[in-house]
């Protein structure tokens, strides 16, 4: 087994040149919880300066691409809505695609309910924050045809039991979720992930989601190198996660940057067993490229 | 593979006279919910008059062993506290038989806090319900010692960060389950269970609980069996999930009797590929026992 070399002087230039776009993981990468990474806005401009195009690919699904738009551009990073895939704009795009009929239950954040609704889907669930006890009998909408779950730091008793049942008896109702990653890495916390939610819902339904559409789903990729005209080889996936962002680059066939500045620990880093999850180059963090430049 | 027989009026008496006591499932068994199943009583009263020992042995953990008592009292099913054995009071057990140190926090209803607190133990956590705003930055008390999680219908964001935390930033912290049922059958719904709790904790803290402490878990079997000085080959286990109830009989050597009542369906019967998981005798319910003597 080989070590994951680090990302140096040495090697910066000769990478630099086999790299035409960059795929960008955000929390963890360029922020944790509201507090910049130190250099990120710079090596996002150093990286557009070489030419590099540069996507936001992240499987936060409770922020809307307009608040991501928000975010980045609060933080000296130019973006527009079109530069930002997240779990939850992936999500909704799936719903349209799958043709899904009937209201959409969604056990998230308003970024994913905001998304859902931009294409066209009736939707609820957050109107249900705060509900604390269940009626007798308890009914659902029969005309639940997908439930949607993401982290929802709102998550409650009566929504997953709201969800459960209409997974359960609504006939043919979809179980879509946004992701799967287990933590959320914020300033000075590693706290629960959509993959939480979503387990307690999975064990209460007794199966597997139908399909979970952030990364490292392939398909997923598939549609941001086809929107964006990206050739895979000359591609680079940046994260933080080896689960999720770096799979999700080596299944896809592209060249990939592990930072440390999230959830992978060296501990991690040094024992990876699976070579779907071997990075090619790791940094610290960010800032590191702007040193090597 | 062999069907599950139907207990009937031609093997009864036989059956019955090979069995010294019984442990009873609650939940799905003797009610739903609030809803007593017909003929509960008279079926533990005819058990009783044929000399046969009833021990309550229960999954659910949001009660105490002194509210199970007033439960069945109030259905008129005579009981006392040394009859019943709870996950809940058999997960407080287990903290001293391990001599957990520090305080305990709680990922569960009041009926666990009790029992924990009836062992000798500090804990919180239902003070934590209803909050929902993550303090920056986020800390939790070092002397958790144990986080013990089970059915919460205040399930939120904030505990499951709470426990997750202790979880992995308290060193030698231990992490028990009071159970791991996927689903709890309620009146008129099958709900969300503590194994959906349990999930969403130990995927947020990467690894499974150091116990599950409830049904079908071998240690808790011999425990009672030694208590009430119980013969297993000749103490039958009533119950009606197969993954607790069955298995928790079949894997110590007991009788077991399955009931249709809670949330084994047909199909799910007459699919069983586990051997532990196939019961001996299945009734619909258990008032069939009264129409048989």
């Amino acid at each position: 087994m080989t070590n994951v070399p680090h990302l140096s002087s040495t090697n910066f230039d000769t990478w630099l040149s086999q790299i035409d776009a960059f795929l960008f993981d955000c929390d963890g990468v360029l922020w944790r919880g509201n507090a910049a990474i130190q250099g990120a806005k710079e090596a996002i401009a150093l990286l557009r300066s070489r030419g590099k195009k540069v996507v936001f690919v992240t499987n936060n699904s409770t922020k809307s691409r307009d608040t991501y738009v928000n975010k980045l551009v609060g933080q000296g990073i130019p973006a527009a809505v079109g530069d930002i895939v997240t779990s939850a704009s992936a999500c909704a795009a799936f719903l349209k695609k799958m043709d899904v009929q009937g209201k959409v239950y969604v056990v998230g954040e308003e970024g994913l309910a905001a998304e859902v609704s931009a294409q066209g889907f009736e939707n609820f669930g957050l109107d249900h924050n705060g509900k604390t006890t269940l009626p007798h009998p308890f009914v659902v909408d029969p005309n639940v045809g997908a439930v949607v779950i993401g982290l929802d730091r709102a998550i409650s008793y009566y929504k997953l039991s709201y969800a459960a049942t209409c997974i359960l008896t609504n006939p043919g109702c979809k179980f879509y979720a946004t992701n799967n990653d287990p933590t959320y890495p914020t300033d000075g916390a590693i706290l629960p992930g959509g993959g939480s939610c979503v387990a307690a819902l999975a064990t209460a339904v007794g199966r597997q989601p139908d399909a979970i559409i952030g990364k490292p789903n392939q398909a997923l990729l598939q549609t941001i190198l086809s929107t964006h005209g990206l050739n895979p080889a000359r591609t680079c996936m940046v994260g933080d996660r080896l689960s999720t962002d770096i799979e999700f680059g080596r299944r896809g066939g592209l060249q990939t940057l592990l930072v440390m500045s999230g959830t992978t620990t060296y501990d991690d880093k040094a024992s990876i067993t699976d070579e779907y999850q071997r990075p090619d180059f790791f940094v610290e963090d960010v800032n590191v490229l702007n040193g090597l430049q």
